[in-house]
């Protein structure tokens, strides 16, 4: 039996992409508009003010395509938390105007491949919690996919040992060190939680470093050989003024 | 000709998953959704006095996600009997609020890998038909994916000798007793019933020994090599209070 | 080039499952509800005169699980046959409670990889004719595959000499034949007629005798290197009176 | 780089899979149903015409099972021409009681791996041009299906050498002409055009000759190792009078 | 780890694939229709003067088949002007009579396999710029589709030595330089903004070149062994003429 990394988790994220049914929200009277954007912003404070508090942290981007018109991404302390913001989302007369378009459940991890060995509790490290319970960016830009690692025959990952994957996980992350300052990453696992392996959020003020970044890494072997990726979402920064802006007729 | 390992099954189960039609149910006046909620209480209690008498057990999670609202699982001795609990609920008040979302029908299955030779009937042993026909637990979260064994060339199970077989199951149930107490399981087997070999349903009150125990076994070589998995559904307990705050509007 | 077995062909077959929307059934009044039940009872009593006169055999079942709701199968001489039944049946008011679910069109098959050579013609062996038109068993309950035989580079059932193949199939047979009594199994080939290549009918007055079966032939070297199987369906007798009441409100 | 086999083509094809919306047919009173009657005949009338002038041909088949209800076949010289029937029949009332179930866009072709080398030019040979742009049959029945050469690792049929190739088609094609007179085929290709490489039509008055042909096929090793197939749609000629039966409440 | 090629991008690229809901269309009255025809036009103006004004591209074809019926592909500086383009349609009333049928985003590319050395700033070099930035063409024919080079096994496209793909490019290169003057090539790259890797359109006034261009690569290695190809689109030049016409009833 091969040797599993260790892993630390923080909060609990949700990444919730829906679709605006633009058909229903031009049938509405202008009455049900202003009432529904009245909850939505509320909602929208709500999670600011969250945010501020540091009791967790929720995002909101426009999507760019069909596959969805915006995601909401929200990181919590608890399944729990995640679930009651999805039925309050459902609740909201707003949400009568969209549909599901893709959601994604995971948990924030940090994975000790490179760590040194230590006696101290990682969780009183405030660099550590930092980074596993993070304030998400307000950049110009959000990436989003899901991946797996390969298990086909002589290119499974699971079955390489320790050293092996150290070695290339090593060499993945000099890739995105060399981005550091350009993207911000968060990696989150979702191993027992949800279909993929794990979902990377990327945050960036130019779109074009998630497609340097993304096709550097694909000629590393780590992804080359074991990367598998599930669909890309891309789009911009939608805060209350620009979703407003957006939902104007 | 290869030797398949045998087998004992005991109850029938049925996990139902069902999204809710939140835009209905909102448009629904109270008075229908008094009605709704009391149909659907009617059934959770009919449900409970199963449970309660040992004939059958069920119990109801939310789940996180745009994949299903909640889930019912059910164990019942008979097809019939899932089919007409499936009707039952359809037939209700409250099914006009929900959609289908997945659903999975097999049967608890123990393997014996590992079973001494006896002459003695193992129906007859209480431990043996206590995880036949399981008590399902009330603990804080469910985890339900599906799962085959490869056939892809090199890497196909039931070509493997019953020796090899036997030892990476033994070793991939020395993790699952890692996680006793805190981790509780239940195999069904699906084979001839369903589209995937089996269904692996958790329960814990820690969402994060979800991710802990399927991570690690993914380094197992049964699970690395000869694990195929399907969706992942994580939720929380959903009992009749919660169930109704769930749908308060 | 290798050689193909002979096989031999007789009633063409049409499975065709059905969802009930229940919403709308609970949406119309008595009258139509009894109408729809009429116009039902009056089809099924058709079909039941077709397999008295022995011109083709038909019978329903319903389905555990969210796939569908029951299945009608049907055996008739032609494909127009089947196609008229299936536009027969769209016609009816029932029909309009209900949505498509699956279908699959194949022919009643026999491959004569173990026959002895003879100069007979098999269809004057009243054997093979009751075998090819066979008359549905009112078992308890039905289960359902499509399957193909792999083609994918080392493990192609089709680039292997006859001989191997026989082999095969004689040991898959003795597992089937060990059923009897227990398990009744239709094959229907649909080469050139469906996307799978054979559907597997079985039926049972036991559901885990089929479990017991696919799950033993899994371990089979035709199953295990070459077998690829689709959906599995499976349910239980459904006459007209447990039609009426499955659809009693 | 490897040699590509020189190929001829003639009228663009159109294959236009649809299903019938019974539950809107029904619901339509009868002059409304009259009124879209009308308007198919006269299309299909229309369509005749062009057939008679042999400035294209169409065909139309029902098809067998929940796929769809009735496929149109239509052959003209330009993408533009098959762009404008679609668009007519999207126009028509009765189209409002269909919904689209698969389309197939591809162009009859001819390939060369057994042609002579001549300095003829074929479009002058009337033969050729008879096979490039054919009246399609009204045989009794209609097959058709999409397919792939595979291209996976040792089996990719595009790293063979023209010999190779030549010597497999050249096989596969005796196969083919044992089935003259009992099968008329039709080969479409669209690389470029549509998702697959091939569609495949086939015609015969005998439905079990498409199974035998196909069966018979798949030992050949151009099929066995390097065929892929997608969907099979199967069903019976749909003349004015039969369209007019089965569309009769 | 193995070398990435550079690559140089362009103008971000947006194609919308919608379908017409032809009911929806029809049962609407005359104004309405014209009131949806005025603001089409509007917006097909505005997207002419940006590409008049060279900020930007904007194309419009139709689509042969079920699975569209119209694509506007639209080429701009930023992701934010993608997304308001596609803001913009869906608020018109235009857009209630359209369904999504398919879109993808991606920026226009070149990469350098072929690029000699030189320290001259390519954004310089007008050549360079008009290919990054081109003017759509108003050809006869559109044909789209995605790709990836392939990552199984022994063919993994991100293994090879940089100078083994670059003898691959040239190779692929020379096939599309014999089409010169036939078929222009549009490359948009999607690493990180898309689910494939690279969208391929092609512009002509001949559709037969697609097809004799897309199956001549098919047996160069590049493409048999490393090409894994989407969803082909394929369609005719749909100026505001043509698209009043296809919409006229």
């Amino acid at each position: 039996m091969n040797e599993a990394v260790a892993t630390l988790e923080g909060w609990y994220a949700l990444h919730d992409f829906r679709t605006i049914n633009w058909t229903a929200w031009k049938a509405a009277d202008d009455e049900e508009r202003a009432g529904a954007l009245e909850e939505l912003n509320a909602l929208i404070h709500e999670w600011n003010t969250i945010s501020a508090e540091r009791s967790g942290s929720t995002t909101v981007y426009s999507i760019v395509g069909q596959k969805a018109d915006f995601v909401m991404m929200h990181l919590r302390e608890t399944l729990e938390d995640l679930n009651k913001i999805e039925t309050e989302f459902n609740k909201t007369t707003f949400a009568r105007f969209t549909e599901k378009a893709y959601s994604y459940v995971s948990v924030v991890e940090l994975s000790s491949y490179m760590a040194g060995k230590s006696d101290e509790d990682p969780m009183l490290n405030p660099q550590v919690v930092a980074r596993l319970k993070p304030a998400l960016p307000a950049s110009r830009y959000i990436c989003f996919y899901p991946m797996n690692k390969t298990r086909n025959l002589g290119d499974n990952w699971y079955m390489l040992p320790m050293e092996e994957r150290r070695e290339m996980i090593r060499s993945h992350g000099l890739i995105g060190r060399s981005y550091a300052g350009k993207v911000k990453q968060i990696i989150t696992g979702s191993v027992g939680l949800d279909d993929w392996e794990w979902g990377v959020t990327l945050f960036s003020d130019d779109a074009l470093q998630f497609k340097k970044l993304v096709y550097e890494m694909r000629f590393d072997e780590a992804s080359a050989r074991f990367g598998e990726f599930g669909a890309f979402y891309v789009g911009s920064l939608l805060d209350s003024e620009k979703f407003e802006e957006m939902l104007k007729l």
